[in-house]
C-alpha cells in the first residue's frame, strides 16, 4: 500500500549462500546458511513478483551449476548468490498483471525464504488445489514431464517390450517405470537399497527390481532380468551400469538419456566401453532436456491428473523440513539416501 | 556336359585359409595360403553356383568375423576353412535357374580361385559393364550403400550444416564426405597421412581435411576446423576421436555410428569419456548396418550412376594384386595403409 513506509516492509530473510564452484564431490560446506534482507514490495516499476517460497526443489542437474561452465545450455550458479531452483511460492506482491497477491505459483525461484522474482516467464500460476502443492516440483512439474517426454517421446515404446529403469525410484524413474508399465512394457528397475527396491516392486508396480550396490557383475544382473534382452533403456545414472546395459540391449533398442547421476561429482568421467554394440544392434541412443518438450505439458497434465486421482499413477517424495537442511537435501541426491522426489519445505503456506 | 568325366572337371583351387580366432591385433600369419581341388561343376540337383572369383573385397567389418562371436549379427569365420567375403565373378557353371555361364555377379564368395556358392541369394547379377567390374566392391556395392543410408537416412543433413567424416579416405568415408558435398554441407574429412589429406581436399572436394596422427590435441583440430561446432559425424573410428568430437558437437547434432576401426585390434575397447554432452546437446547417436537399407539400393543406384558418369562423384580404389597377397591386404585396412577402397585382383575374367 502506498502509505507503508519502507523500514516497515524491509525483514529478514534467511537463503542458502552458492560458495564457490566444485570440481568434485559435492559438501554440505560448499553452501552456507545467511541472513540477509529484503523489502517485501516489488520495485516501482517493475514486472517481477515477490515471494514467499513454501517447497523448493532439489535436482541433479543442478550439481552441473556448481561447475565453471562456458558455453553450455545453462549458466553456472553465482559464487556468493543464493542457488536458484525451482520452486512452489505464494505471491506476497505484484508488478504484472498475470500475478496477483495470494496466487500460488510454481518456477524459478531461490534458495531463501523471499524471492523477487524478474523472470517471471518460468512461473506458472497453479490453479488445481486437490493435490499437494510439492507436486508441482515433481509430478506435475519438470520431472513429471521429464519422465512423459523421455519414455514416450524419445522411446517410441511398444506393448511387449522390455524396459530397465536406472535410478528407478528417484523423482524421474519412479514415473518412467509407471509410465512403462501403462504401457504395456515389462519393467525392471535398479535402485541403490533394499527399501528402494521394495518400493519399486510393492509401490510402483515394477515387475522386478534389484539393488545395483549387490551386484558385483551388472552385466550378470541384467542377464538374469532380461534373458532376452533390453529394448528400451531410461539411462538416468551413466558409467558402469550404461556399460553393461549395452551388453544387454536387444536389436534396434532404444536409450533415452535423460541423466547420468554417478558421474556428475567425478573430476573425470568413467570411460564407457561399450559403444560398438551401437553397431550391430542399430542402437539409437539419443540425449534430451524437457524445456524441449514444454509444449507438451498441459498433454502430459490432462493424461497423468486422473491417473493420479485413481491412484494409477503414484508420487514419492521424501521432505526435508526448514531451509536450512537444504544443502543436505541435495547432496542426499549423490549419495541416494532420497527415497522418492527430494523436497524442502520451507513454510507453510 | 554329361560327357564329361568327372576326372577332368577336377582343378586345384589357391585358397586363403582361416588360421584361429584373433583376440587382439590381427597379423598376416593369422590367415595361410593353401591349396585344395574343386571340380568345376555344380553339384547335380541343387540350386548352387560354381565362379570363377576376379575381385575380392577387403572390409573392416571382417574383423569382427575372426573372434569367436555369440549371440553375434554375424557369425565368426571357421577355422581352418577360406575366408569369405564379398567378391565379383564369373558364373562358371550354375544350378540355378537365375544364373548363367558367363554372368557376371558380385556378392558372398570365399577368398580362392573358385567358389561353390550355395547362398545365392546374396548374389546379384551386373548388368551395366561401362564401369570397372570392382566398383561393384565400392561405390556400387556395400560401401556406396552404407555412405548412402548412414548419411541420408541417419543424418538427416540440411544444407550448410556441418560435416565431419572421419577415416574420410576410406571405403565408406570418401562417399560420405562425397555425399555430403553433394547435400551443400560443410564438410572436413580426417585420415591417417599426407596423401590422404590431399585426396580428401583435391580429389573429393572436402572443404577441409587434417591427419589426426599429427594432432597430439583432437579436441583443438575441431575446434579449429569447426568453430561453430558439429552438426553430423559419420563415426567410423571410435575411441578418442569419438570423445573429442563428443566435445564439439552443436545442439541436435547426430552421429551416424557406421564403424569404430580403431577399436577392432584392441582385446579391451577404449573408454569413452564425454557421453554426457549427449545431454545438454539433445544429441542422437545411432548405429546402423547396410543390410537393414538393402531395399535402397535400386534408388541408390539411380542417383549415384549419373554422378559417376558425370565425374561428380569419384572413387578411389586401392588394388593388391594376386590372392597369395589377400591377407596382406586385409591388414592394411587396420594400420591405414591402403588408399581409398581396398580390393584384391584375383583373376582376368
Amino acid at each position: 500500500m502506498a502509505t507503508d513506509s519502507g523500514d516497515q516492509e524491509v525483514i529478514s530473510n534467511k537463503q542458502i549462500i552458492f560458495k564457490d564452484y566444485v570440481p568434485a564431490f559435492l559438501q554440505e560446506s560448499d553452501m552456507f546458511f545467511s541472513t540477509s534482507n529484503i523489502k517485501l514490495k516489488v520495485p516501482p516499476a517493475t514486472k517481477s513478483v515477490l515471494v514467499k517460497n513454501l517447497y523448493l526443489s532439489c535436482d541433479p542437474y543442478m550439481r552441473n551449476r556448481m561447475r565453471n561452465l562456458q558455453d553450455s545450455y545453462i549458466s553456472s550458479f553465482k559464487p556468493g548468490s543464493p542457488i536458484t531452483g525451482r520452486g512452489v511460492c505464494k505471491v506476497i506482491d505484484s508488478g504484472h498483471p498475470g500475478f496477483s497477491k495470494g496466487d500460488l505459483v510454481w518456477g524459478m525461484t531461490g534458495w531463501e525464504e523471499y524471492s523477487l522474482i524478474t523472470a517471471t516467464e518460468t512461473l506458472f500460476k497453479i490453479h488445481d488445489r486437490d493435490l499437494p502443492l510439492s507436486y508441482y516440483l515433481g509430478i506435475l512439474g519438470m520431472p513429471g514431464l521429464t519422465a512423459y517426454a523421455g519414455f514416450y517421446e524419445i522411446c517410441s515404446p511398444k506393448k511387449g517390450e522390455f524396459v530397465f529403469v536406472s535410478a528407478a525410484s528417484g523423482a524421474v524413474g519412479q514415473l518412467a517405470g509407471q509410465f512403462a508399465k501403462l504401457a504395456g512394457c515389462y519393467v525392471v528397475g535398479s535402485a541403490g537399497s533394499k527399501d528402494k527396491v521394495d518400493l519399486l516392486k510393492n509401490k510402483f508396480g515394477y515387475d522386478e527390481a534389484f539393488n545395483y550396490k549387490e551386484e558385483p557383475d551388472l552385466d550378470a544382473a541384467l542377464k538374469r532380468y532380461f534373458p532376452e534382452g533390453i529394448d528400451i533403456y531410461f539411462e538416468n545414472v551413466g558409467g558402469k551400469m550404461l556399460d553393461a546395459v549395452l551388453l544387454n540391449m536387444k536389436l534396434r533398442g532404444r536409450i533415452s538419456v535423460c541423466g547420468m547421476i554417478s558421474q556428475y561429482n567425478l573430476e573425470q568421467p568413467e570411460g564407457v566401453h561399450n559403444l560398438m554394440q551401437l553397431i550391430p544392434k542399430r542402437i539409437r541412443m539419443e540425449g534430451f532436456l524437457v524445456p524441449d518438450y514444454f509444449h507438451l505439458y498441459p498433454k502430459y497434465v490432462e493424461m497423468v491428473l486422473p491417473y493420479i486421482k485413481q491412484g494409477k499413477v503414484v508420487y514419492i517424495e521424501d521432505v526435508s523440513d526448514g531451509l536450512e537442511n537444504a544443502p543436505a537435501a541435495l547432496i542426499r541426491l549423490f549419495t541416494g539416501s532420497n527415497i522418492g522426489k527430494q523436497i524442502v519445505k520451507v513454510a507453510y503456506e
